[in-house]
């Protein structure tokens, strides 16, 4: 983790115990300085970091202001999607259904920018928050990129694990979000009848080089996904 | 418009024209600078906002490449929410049900952060892509800041006006989601039936300094509403 990731994560944790509401004004840039013993573009790329995040926003000559949304049972969308993002006191764990290598079908393989001759970890999760089910998840890993996985490292956060173990850079994700009817496998897996309302989003995952890596399907329990989006503009 | 602004929507125009693909390289800085007789300055500001909008992605010593999710049909989530967001050659129109001038319920009124006996504009609409139902919208907009709206302006881009002509600055907003079955009035709109599924979004929409002017609520057709999200870390 870089110095001014660090620094951000300081900040945002600072906002978390402190309880800081959505208006709220941090110290001015000098106090943070000292504060945080950093230069001064330490500090500017940890807040510019923490204003894409949704967790403040500047307003040129009045300062550093607290971004927080207040609906208690709302998570970020983002934060159950292997972002960085805070969960609040909310547990998320995971059931392990499957950890394999496979070759990939063709829809995996395109997704993947892979052939489908090239090995690929298949890993299949129920995952929970505080106890309730939120999700079914199937993810593709390209075995290349990651290539070693076991239950253990599955069942807690994977990208944690390819981010410190395998020194793995992630870049950005290509998100597909879709309302529609679950089938029966679906239902089963989340407790819910087949063809009650659910969410599906597809994020394909790439590396900082471009280069995809995770292909994952999610399957949102519907009665426990309340999300929120913390969004800058430009807006016309 | 600020100029690098206007210097990103120009370079995006200029991916969209040259159809370039994700991964494609963009012209080394120094030609940028050039092409658009701007500082080097400018250029920075305006690819970091085309990073931030998931346009491009930046390789520190290998150069600037395009980002494009390949899937036809799918639209920017937020260029269904205000966002300047590029929505291809699809057209997007409005049925105007309501536009009028009404005091706050105490729900409306806490989400825009006033009284009750405030005034806001009561805005309902049933909006289309390319003449397919997309979302049924009911929005409130503080009367202090948005004084005027007319059926003219709201069955066109409502964001457009109050940025150009009443000269608003819009920051940021916070979305929140949640997927649910649709009433027997929501059917109606979209032409759909009851407890069917549907993606809702309410959102907040706030001033660059932090003050709420509108809030919105949207109750998508699940089978006309496939989005994408570009995202960008940091995850973990």
């Amino acid at each position: 983790m870089l110095k001014y990731q660090q620094i951000a994560n300081e900040i945002e944790q600072y906002i978390n115990e402190q309880q800081l509401k959505q208006g709220d004004k941090l110290p001015v840039l000098e106090q943070m300085m000292n504060q945080y013993a950093v230069s001064k573009s330490t500090i500017t790329k940890a807040l510019e970091l923490l204003e894409r995040k949704g967790v403040i926003f500047q307003l040129r000559g009045s300062g550093i202001f607290v971004r927080r949304h207040n609906r208690p049972g709302y998570m970020s969308l983002f934060s159950t999607q292997g972002f960085k993002s805070n969960l609040g006191d909310r547990v998320l764990t995971s059931d392990v259904i499957d950890v394999s290598v496979m070759k990939p079908d063709a829809l995996v393989a395109e997704n993947l920018g892979i052939g489908v001759s090239d090995d690929v970890y298949r890993v299949e999760r129920v995952r929970y928050v505080d106890g309730e089910v939120l999700c079914h998840e199937e993810s593709y890993y390209v075995k290349a990129i990651v290539p070693y996985l076991n239950r253990e490292i599955v069942a807690d956060s994977i990208f944690d694990y390819v981010q410190s173990a395998l020194g793995v850079t992630i870049g950005f994700s290509d998100m597909y979000l879709q309302v529609d009817r679950l089938t029966e496998g679906e239902a089963g897996h989340l407790g819910l009848q087949e063809n009650d309302p659910t969410l599906r989003i597809e994020t394909i995952f790439h590396l900082t080089n471009g280069k995809p890596f995770d292909y994952s399907r999610i399957t949102y329990h519907y009665a426990h996904s309340q999300f929120v989006i913390q969004a800058n503009g430009p807006y016309m």
